[in-house]
């Protein structure tokens, strides 16, 4: 499979989401130029980003419906993979109650706790669990994808036990760097870096 | 005030992080290199960036206390800013409750929802307002954050309705792209950006 760049990865849900805008105005097709504004990212990068879809314009633009699907083919997000959640805080509850992951290839099937008054309800609907048994379920289950949501310090207990048990990427919502062997992908949702922006920035207009 | 790159800024909160565990494990003082493993950053950028604190190390390397207070200081951290959150469903609520805003400069002060059975109640102890009532009371306390969880579709609307009501910084959940007049300072927490990379590259391990 073709490595795709982190750039223009990042860059294909929001031309996944102009299409949807595009698609409940009523329109079929749609041009380069019209997704650059959309989207506010220049034409030239709209147009190569989308050339990883083998997709090619017609005169008038892109066919918005086939164009979506291969783009939602290429981030995977066609297929449905089954993910576990560890740390049903505020922020872990709301990311289990979170509708807008179904549609982007992510299925969270189970929650996992420490907390006795939570292990053995259901939160939003996905069943909470021991964190003991993570590994046993994991295994078994072949489940590959690990979504942290505990406090940072135990970010890192966290992934040493989610890589124990055959977990292969690892989504971080804490700010703390965990450390994982090569082959285990990693990602970060950096609420701190952006909050940092933004603090930073409204400082400055002073 | 001095105009520090977007780059720079996004890694400061990582040394914070490194600072305070270090700090918990009973250490006063850091080299750029223990920094730069902890932190999987490279030691140049570590150096260049913590120059901007204008804290020098000795030879042992920085104090962690004032270097801590410096970057936060950099951050406008120290400081606390009030905030108003539009949408208090499952993610506005999560954030309602995150306490990690708090160390960070950032208190959200009230809630805003359209939904009549969450209006006049609290979330986490933050008191939730009828959005109908954002721009009366934005002006009157002079907020300038606005934070938006509302569904995409929504964000457009609700990034008006703050420009309109005063606000100054805008931190957007959604993955809409919201446009505003060039001096509002808008950032994104991107967390489809993230699931993107992170669905392909496990595709691509196949």
């Amino acid at each position: 499979m073709e490595k795709i760049p982190t750039s223009t990865l990042k860059r294909l849900p929001q031309y996944l989401e102009v299409l949807k805008r595009l698609k409940k105005a009523g329109l079929r097709e749609v041009s380069a130029t019209k997704i650059s504004v959309f989207s506010d990212i220049h034409q030239t990068l709209v147009r190569k980003d989308i050339a990883y879809t083998n997709i090619s314009a017609s005169k008038t633009g892109y066919e918005i419906n086939p164009l979506q699907m291969a783009i939602e083919d290429l981030l995977n997000w066609s297929d449905t993979s089954s993910s576990y959640l560890v740390g049903v805080g505020h922020l872990g509850s709301a990311l289990l109650g979170y509708q807008e992951f179904s549609q982007r290839g992510l299925s969270i099937v189970a929650g996992f706790d420490n907390d006795p008054e939570l292990i053995g309800t259901k939160v939003h609907g996905v069943p909470v669990y021991s964190a003991l048994d993570l590994t046993a379920m994991a295994q078994k289950e072949k489940v590959r994808i690990g979504i942290i949501t505990v406090p940072p310090d135990s970010a890192q207990l966290i992934a040493d036990i989610m890589v124990h048990s055959g977990i292969k990427a690892i989504w971080n919502f804490t700010p703390h760097k965990i450390i994982v062997p090569p082959d285990i992908i990693v990602e970060y949702v950096d609420m701190f870096a952006s909050l940092a922006v933004l603090s930073r920035r409204l400082a400055e207009q002073h």
